[in-house]
């Protein structure tokens, strides 16, 4: 359904529906399942920074445990993000270029005194 | 820091760092606040489900204004994961593939019998 | 369904009951729901103090503005959790009781050297 | 700072800030902390119901197991509300009962035709 077949994010998301395909875990996979499981990852992201100070979040990627766990984290919400965007046929680059172009105009950049 | 420069997501990601570096938005942009960020937004993915049925939710782009919404939340998801592995240095696609290649080891497809 | 039934917070479980069913919100209320509405209003409030630094968030309630913010999202979690107990019978105070009990063991008081 | 001095919640948001000063936890529980605290908990409630059709949700606590997991899940949410309106000097009750009438106001029950 997703209208940029060449790009690199588009071959992870079809990668992902031929997984969950393969499984039958397409009775599972619907969008408000699937938002509540994005959700739930980006919770445990956020477990990982929530007693830690600014400067401390800062070097979390020092600590090899820690860096696996955010790398683990960080592909879990893309993951059932891309496979959001498949079951609803949204383009998730499209909206996230329509997006910043939006944002650009809704915050410009101040200019030089 | 990334290495796939050449990807369509590596595009958007440098996109999103000028667009911030040009707002000095850098000081608020540390690891444990894009963490945060990214979770409000996934809420606000999660709402536009809260109360409907499996069935209501697989129907939800046929509404105008829940599609437009959906895109919206998708893509602020988006902005704040790749906001975040900017800041961190992850590599958002290397860290889906090791996933995914993990997932396929840790699910095997069943066998027909 | 709840054995606190002389509580400050029962008398709140049921009026918020009895609420939910003078309107028919019955069908919507149930477990996997309220969780979700649950964690959006946790979302919420953790919108409120995504930007801030820890010693701006200490601050928060000087500002009528936020404050009335706080206490609104506060509410509301707080509404939701109860709504979630009271379709599945969970005694929310028995539970945080046996939850400090656990606790205190698992994290001892440090003696003095 | 609460003025529900004599009400079962204030008991155990007293236990559990003598819990806290007794470890000298206090550095981390600025309420920036705590709400984040709080949304990683309702994430972890949130991921028992994840998969589960609303039917199967209803029947959660029907296995023990499942069972156990959601009453440490309630009790993690209401204590670290109980801790965040503690650092913020927030009445959770006088909230809850302010949001009540303001929602018996914007509802108001349909009457019998």
């Amino acid at each position: 359904m997703s209208t940029e077949n060449s790009s690199d994010l588009a071959a992870r998301q079809r990668r992902l529906a031929e997984f969950a395909a393969a499984r039958d875990w397409g009775r599972y996979h619907n969008p408000k399942n699937l938002a509540a499981a994005l959700s739930v990852e980006a919770g445990e992201l956020v477990e990982i920074f929530q007693w830690l100070t600014p400067e401390q979040s800062a070097a979390v990627m020092e600590r090899p445990d820690q860096a696996a766990r955010v790398r683990d984290e960080v592909a879990d919400v893309l993951a059932y993000l891309l496979q959001f965007c498949e079951v609803l046929g949204v383009d998730a680059l499209g909206a996230l270029d329509a997006k910043i172009e939006r944002n650009e105009k809704r915050f410009p950049v101040p200019e030089e005194p």
